[in-house]
């Protein structure tokens, strides 16, 4: 049986091979700069910070060691957000109780002013596409990285505490302050059931997405059911809400023949194409899709 | 830095995502049963053996254990013979003197019973298509498994002695026998430069390979002057030399054109094609692109 650690860093395998997944670099599709090698490199970069999240380690600590060794490689940030959501739920598939929604807020609560510390660290070593905080929140931006310790330990603010601070326009950071929901929600559709949760009541979605023998292609399609459901928080930070908005309806046209008339791959292909021709990319559902991915892996829900 | 463990993991998700390499499976061709995506859960499930092989464990024993946990996948045997050239390099890397042919040889002449004993149980975790041993050495038929020990021990053979025993038919035993001579020369044509050792005195070839920006399109050019260089020993232990023989030629006319008419990638495509269509699978050049591709890595002398 893999490891937690194991499992995460297969899940971010997968991420990047599933194709289509419009405005992502995967299996079929590199950008100019960013390339699927990319990917590989900072998915084994990040197996020791992984690894360090399965142990009595901080969660912060275990985060800034997954960041820096994925950041060891020539393409950029390349898994951040997806790291940010494996690191708690490894720690929480490593306890006594197993990987569960429950467990994974538990994770999150007993963050700490140290783990929040670390978190901003993590930023020294690659560049993250963030949007601009909050007016109070501005000594505490993100982007300064580790000078900004001194103000977050004035206040006093644990990593739980820092992300909630962004839950409302970072689709990632929402995920800590609600038990993970869509990761479990996608987990669940890459294995054709609702255990893990409600999935907006689109059954023939679901059905077509554990269509495939191929999980990469599942995800793929799992990806797409992401990108119908909800605004792209990434594609809102790197051009606006309008953009986001139509990346979603385009995504919502592309199922809504379901489930007699599924989207055409070629369809779906020239979304893609498109997406990259205007430098859209919905990391945000990418990172989702991952996180989604090493909860089926763990919890057994799919195989490879 | 990557650690060596991570270099070889790396090297194994490198060799598989190269494309086109004709007749293996990469980043844009799976056969029927045997899949990308298990290529992938391959390499991650080895890591544990790899960093296993960075430590004072025996050889042996990170040997299986990398086995072990490379076949915890469906697709069958994926990365074995990338493993039995990755682990002594790996060692030789994490030693003091580094990773040059002088110290992989050394590595292979301090193995012992224990380390062939431990070969052996590797390949009760997974089926491996190997040739028929010769007469004398036929209760020492690897596909026993754990149960061709005893005889193992009566003989008291060491893993170098196992491997010698097959390497006049056996690509990848032959490496452990010359100071892996041909891992060595990948690694130069992939770095662009002849320092570890001759290269056949092409160098076209060498200009060619080292021509793309991406990392794999320089492997999947090196996989193809690997395959006109020498027949490959799996494809004639699946089917025959004369089979072996036709793949070399048709690689060689492929590259015989270079440096004026380099091979346009549509025609190495037809020839993949035509392989998978024939199950015809170069399974030893893969893995010593693999082997190639990590001192390349682990060298520095190629980057992502």
């Amino acid at each position: 049986m893999r490891s937690p650690a194991a499992n995460a860093e297969l899940a971010l395998h997968l991420e990047a091979a599933a194709a289509p997944t419009p405005g992502n670099v995967d299996r079929d599709r590199d950008h100019d700069d960013l390339r699927f090698e990319h990917f590989l490199a900072g998915a084994v970069g990040a197996r020791d910070g992984l690894s360090m999240a399965a142990t009595d380690e901080s969660i912060g600590a275990a985060f800034e060691r997954a960041v820096e060794g994925m950041s060891q490689q020539s393409g950029g940030n390349t898994q951040f957000g997806a790291l940010l959501l494996l690191i708690p739920l490894v720690r929480a598939a490593a306890s006594d109780d197993g990987l569960t929604p429950t467990t994974a807020r538990q994770i999150v609560e007993q963050t700490t002013v140290d783990d929040a510390a670390a978190f901003y660290r993590a930023f020294d070593h690659v560049d993250v596409r963030v949007d601009d905080p909050p007016d109070s929140f501005e000594p505490l931006d993100v982007r300064r990285g580790s000078t900004a310790i001194p103000a977050l330990r004035e206040r006093e603010l644990t990593l739980q505490d820092v992300l909630a601070a962004s839950a409302d326009r970072d689709g990632v950071a929402r995920e800590w302050t609600n038990g993970f929901k869509r990761s479990f929600e996608t987990a669940s559709r890459l294995a054709g059931s609702s255990d893990g949760g409600p999935v907006d009541g689109q059954s023939p979605v679901e059905t077509w997405i554990v269509a495939p023998d191929r999980l990469a292609d599942r995800a793929a399609r799992a990806h797409l059911a992401l990108l119908a459901e909800q605004p792209d928080s990434l594609i809102v930070t790197a051009h606006d809400e309008s953009t986001a908005a139509s990346v979603r309806r385009r995504a919502r046209e592309l199922l809504s023949g379901l489930p007699e008339q599924p989207p055409e791959k070629a369809t779906i292909e020239t979304f893609a194409a498109d997406l990259v021709d205007r430098g859209v990319n919905p990391g945000m559902t990418a990172d989702l899709l991952a996180a989604g991915l090493f909860i089926a892996l763990e919890t057994e829900a799919v195989s490879v």
